[in-house]
């Protein structure tokens, strides 16, 4: 399928253009990178749209409540898509169980894309690709981007490089020691949610909601104007889900200006990203090469010193660009 | 001064010629790096040399042992070099004291040649300048090229990459823990000495050398068919040093085809470190220019997407080699 098609369709919303779109755009081959530059240059941006990433340790019930604020945001007559990103899976393979079986009644709903995170590496790492599929997404006129952190690693600081605003998900139940989530998160974190707040975790998540205040006070702020509000829910039982995506729409409003400089600084850093991923894919693209074999021959038998082999590289890396 | 007039000072013995370009290497100058580069692109490569790695913690000695060295290999009629490396002058900016006033009598000897470490970042690093330096020393007629490790840092194995033999230098005084020792260094150590062999350390000395002949024995071997030996010298008193140098010369020996093949591995390593550099300094090179700030200006106005961008990065990058 030609790039313009995928385009048209993706503008239209057909999400099967959307998907193949993305599935172009975490691939390693040659014909698809090409393909997928193509559909992005021509890409439709939006700017009035809202990226929320959302954290939290595993067992916080984060995949119960995207599925909770994604319907909701249907309900309210919102388009909302949800990526998966999982800072890991660079190194080690991602996960193994797709995102679409967990959120069965979401992946269902016609309003709603819902798409699991790449299991390989991709260019630009997870970070690029991820910032170019909330692209896509929001091309195909999906207004409100929920990224989700699978896997272990840095969550928190990855998701923030993709998104306006993070959301970070904990819960009084199973003993997820508050103590522990107050070190590093707390500053990237634009809005906490106590999820389980609910019997019988209800007191404890109160006394949470007030240990984070408390917390929150004591932290240097990442916006001087922006308090990070807890909310308390129960994504199972669908309780304070509107508390949230008004916090999120309150942040959205009142932090514009702010989440505009980010989302420069953010294009930069992927730009930044893309060059070292480019780089190391032509110097691969020219190892098989005939010219680069000569290089490596003449190195080993001295009749080149490794400066001047790198330049003849360097050169041969130019002429293949 | 040019290229080739440096070219033939160097091998014809000159020690300004051969300073002076060791000078251009160092440097971050553009015009000075080509200069530099048509040196070596010229310069006649000898095989038939020796290059040993010298290490140690501060306080074995090390600078008294080369001292002693270099004057005994001047006494055979060889022609010893001293170069020295500094692992972490990369990034902390280097030793300050020279090391000619250090090796004050080798430093005057005319069939020496001694060059303290860069104080400063260098092309490909300091392994990729100390192996050029190397190379410069010997199209100069130095047979002998002792590298001498300065500083902190991992200097072990960063002095294992610019050298054929790798000899540790240990002292029984100031209790310098043989136990810290043995951990990474025995497995790149070619040949351990055991300096300050001399009242009233003389029995110390001696268990250390049971003790580390020991360690080697259970230790894993680089060459199945070297054992590192270890050998006990007084550098002040000047004993010893005679049986250093003939274990030197003996792994040179027997080591010989190794050691060319180490040789081999190494040049292609500081092949890749160029490159990595020089694709760096080219990116540095254009961000100044008016087409890379047209680029970033377009990415902030979100006429390019970040992939665009890089694509446009990578051909101005490759139209300025």
């Amino acid at each position: 399928m030609q790039a313009k098609e995928l385009l048209s369709g993706i503008v239209s919303g057909n999400r099967r253009s959307l998907s193949r779109a993305i599935t172009l755009i975490e691939s390693m081959k040659p014909e698809h990178r090409q393909l997928a530059t193509q559909i992005l240059q021509d890409l439709p941006l939006k700017s009035n749209t809202m990226r929320v990433g959302i954290c939290g340790s595993p067992g916080a019930g984060k995949s119960t409540l995207i599925e909770a604020l994604g319907l909701n945001l249907v309900s309210k007559g919102r388009f909302p898509a949800v990526l998966a990103m999982d800072p890991s899976s660079n190194q080690f393979g991602g996960s193994i169980l797709g995102d679409k079986t967990r959120m069965a009644e979401l992946s269902r709903n016609e309003r709603v894309f819902v798409r699991p995170s790449p299991t390989r590496g991709v260019l630009g790492g997870v970070t690029s690709s991820c910032s170019e599929n909330i692209l896509l997404c929001e091309a195909g006129g999906y207004d409100t981007v929920l990224v989700e952190t699978v896997g272990l690693g840095q969550s928190e600081t990855t998701v923030d490089e993709v998104s306006d605003l993070v959301m970070l998900v904990t819960s009084p139940a199973g003993g997820d020691s508050l103590q522990g989530i107050k070190k590093g998160i707390m500053e990237v974190a634009d809005l906490i949610v106590i999820n389980k707040a609910e019997p019988p975790y209800k007191e404890r998540a109160k006394s949470a909601k007030h240990e984070l205040e408390q917390a929150i006070k004591l932290n240097i702020r990442r916006y001087n104007s922006w308090v990070p509000p807890v909310v308390m829910c129960s994504a199972s039982k669908k309780q304070g889900i509107d508390d949230i995506i008004e916090q999120i729409d309150k942040a959205g409003t009142e932090l514009r200006d702010q989440i505009l400089l980010k989302r420069k600084k953010q294009m930069a850093k992927n730009c930044e990203r893309m060059l070292q991923d480019l780089l190391t894919m032509k110097l691969n693209d020219i190892r098989d090469s005939k010219d680069y074999s000569q290089i490596m021959k003449s190195l080993d038998s001295k009749q080149l010193i490794p400066r001047s082999a790198a330049i003849e590289i360097l050169q041969l890396l130019s002429s293949k660009v």
